[in-house]
């Protein structure tokens, strides 16, 4: 049950909202770290892989692609620090492999393989690089920067990856950051249970987001080149307060307002902050790469993140992935002893609601599709 | 003065030596980091850029590179963590941009420029980027690995720089650790003064090094591409021991076989351990490059690399650059108190032959060279 949230947490804001320090996964090997505690991540893309072996087998061009160039690049985009990404990457250039030998079956030899790691300039490279294979059968460079900009040369990427981290907007919309607005967000930490014009403020800067990140591919992607997208969602018109990752925002907003009284913490930095975090529904995300323009959809659909876990949820467990991916973003906000108290608190409270969190609504919150440059 | 040694000194070892915890530059920015001791790098940088300009201007025929590629990459060879690789990166794009300008006039657009940083995998890459200006006009990627080693896709690449990292030894011959060799160093730690046996085991290990870099730069390469390097030579014949970087070498072994004698460390561990730095003269280095095949000389000379330092050395200065170098090579061998003990005896033991420091050779130990791939 965790990977439902922890999932959803997992990457690293990979734009200015973790410039201005609002993101930021905990890098290193340490107990809280996400590279030890994102094992949950790794399930959650094997139920995915297969759906992209069967999108590439059908739908990628490698004989069109090797035409124009010896190398073929693969980049994942919010790359972060796991060994996951490392594992996503290779498990495309397996299936890239298969589609090669499938569709050119006479051709002497592959081309070169280069695995493009993106994330931000903070993204702990260094920890990443400690978990590349020494017998690696393919080439490595990492990319430093946001990926709502173009960060590599035109024409030259020819698959993309992005797992878990488009719903990271690039900037908390001003409005929630304007005590006048009919957008502050009082007493909350998320859109969730929130006025409408919160959620709105949240919807409209994910499309600005959403569109700088496919005009960015698309001057990086050869025509034909594809873009794997999975990431957290939610089906048309459900409130998110139905959802897990929603229930825990309430609760967190809810303690942070405790604590308020307690006098840990002030009620402007409680009012102030919001969590960046943004679950497309699949209609908006449809027209919002129609709108863009570059790129047909070949694939998308809702899909369960984690169909193998059911029964009672280990609340511990749980939030302590929560906290190796969301740690940072409170941490820039409030006192370290407060962090502390923040996830006490919340294991008590979760535990209490255990099971209505267990009953709630869990299986179309992962967003699949696959891109197509045109 | 201390350009002469530091110099030389300043770059992680960029393979397999290092890999084997031979040699380490301190990361960070702390105050024994090579990023914080490392300015008269960026002089002696200065000092070439002009040969450099000369032969781009003269011998790049960027009008050709770009009919085939929208894309100049330009990548560093062993670039460390210092602001020093960013500086020349970007030295050698302003010089590329004006030999653009004036070969391709009527041009509407330059190419786009990628920058390429390369080191092993154990480079802070993560402080690296720390340093990358926020307004930067080109692309970057960082590329781990050993530059032994074919670490880009083939024919990708425009123009290489390598400043002050071909001198480490990608291992230390075997004969170095074999008791009954005559090449068993006893009581120094480099070739300096050493059986001529010691000499030509390091000779022997550069010469291979030297082929596997111009190897994997040949694949890596486009016909009429450059590499600038640039690093620690001296005039073919001269002995090791008339240069400051040989009598320092000297006085380190001469303290860690006093060492040796107050118990502090044990005696093989002297005996053992031997400095993977070579300074190759100009002779073998024209016979390597030839022997190679892939590449032709343009340009070769050995210069002045501080020409602008003279007068009194400042013994506690140089030392502290040296020790910014070096102390990991050292402490992956010797427990750290003996590290404190050696830095310091170095400082006085210099201090007394600072007139012989200051009166030794110093005009050619710099190797400048550019080759272009044929």
């Amino acid at each position: 049950m965790a990977a439902l949230v922890s999932d959803s947490l997992a990457k690293k804001n990979n734009d200015k909202a973790s410039e201005n320090s609002t993101a930021q996964v905990i890098g290193g090997h340490g107990a809280n770290s996400y590279s030890n505690n994102s094992s949950y991540q790794r399930l959650s893309a094997n139920v995915v892989t297969k759906k992209i072996e069967d999108a590439i087998m059908k739908n990628l061009d490698v004989e069109t692609l090797s035409s124009t160039s010896n190398v073929f690049r693969v980049a994942d985009f919010g790359c972060g620090v796991g060994s996951n990404t490392i594992s996503s990457m290779q498990d495309l250039l397996q299936i890239v492999e298969k589609k090669y030998i499938s569709q050119c079956p006479t051709s002497s030899q592959m081309p070169e393989f280069q695995v493009i790691f993106n994330d931000q300039f903070t993204n702990d490279f260094n920890t990443l690089f400690t978990y590349l294979p020494q017998d690696k059968q393919y080439l490595v460079a990492s990319v430093p920067g946001s990926f709502h900009n173009q960060v590599l040369p035109k024409s030259s990427l020819h698959l993309a990856h992005c797992s878990y981290s488009l719903h990271w907007l690039s900037r908390l919309p001003k409005e929630l950051r304007d005590e006048r607005s009919p957008a502050w967000n009082k007493g909350k930490i998320h859109y969730t249970s929130a006025p409408p014009e919160v959620l709105m403020a949240y919807a409209t800067q994910f499309a600005e987001d959403l569109d700088d990140f496919l005009s960015a591919r698309g001057r990086e992607m050869v025509s034909g080149g594809m873009i794997v997208i999975v990431g957290s969602s939610i089906p048309d018109g459900m409130p998110y307060s139905q959802v897990v990752n929603g229930i825990m925002y309430d609760c967190m907003g809810s303690i942070l307002t405790d604590m308020v009284k307690t006098g840990s913490i002030s009620e402007a930095d409680v009012d102030a902050f919001n969590l960046p975090i943004y679950a497309c529904p699949p209609g908006e995300f449809i027209e919002g790469v129609e709108r863009n323009g570059l790129f047909s959809i070949e694939v998308i659909e809702l899909m369960n993140p984690a169909p193998w876990l059911k029964g009672p949820i280990d609340i511990p467990v749980f939030v302590k992935h929560v906290r190796a991916a969301m740690e940072g973003m409170f941490s820039n906000h409030f006192p370290s002893k407060a962090i502390d108290e923040l996830f006490d608190h919340l294991v008590l409270k979760l535990s209490d609601i255990s099971q209505q969190l267990e009953s709630c609504y869990r299986d179309g919150l992962q967003l699949f599709a696959i891109l197509k440059r045109k």
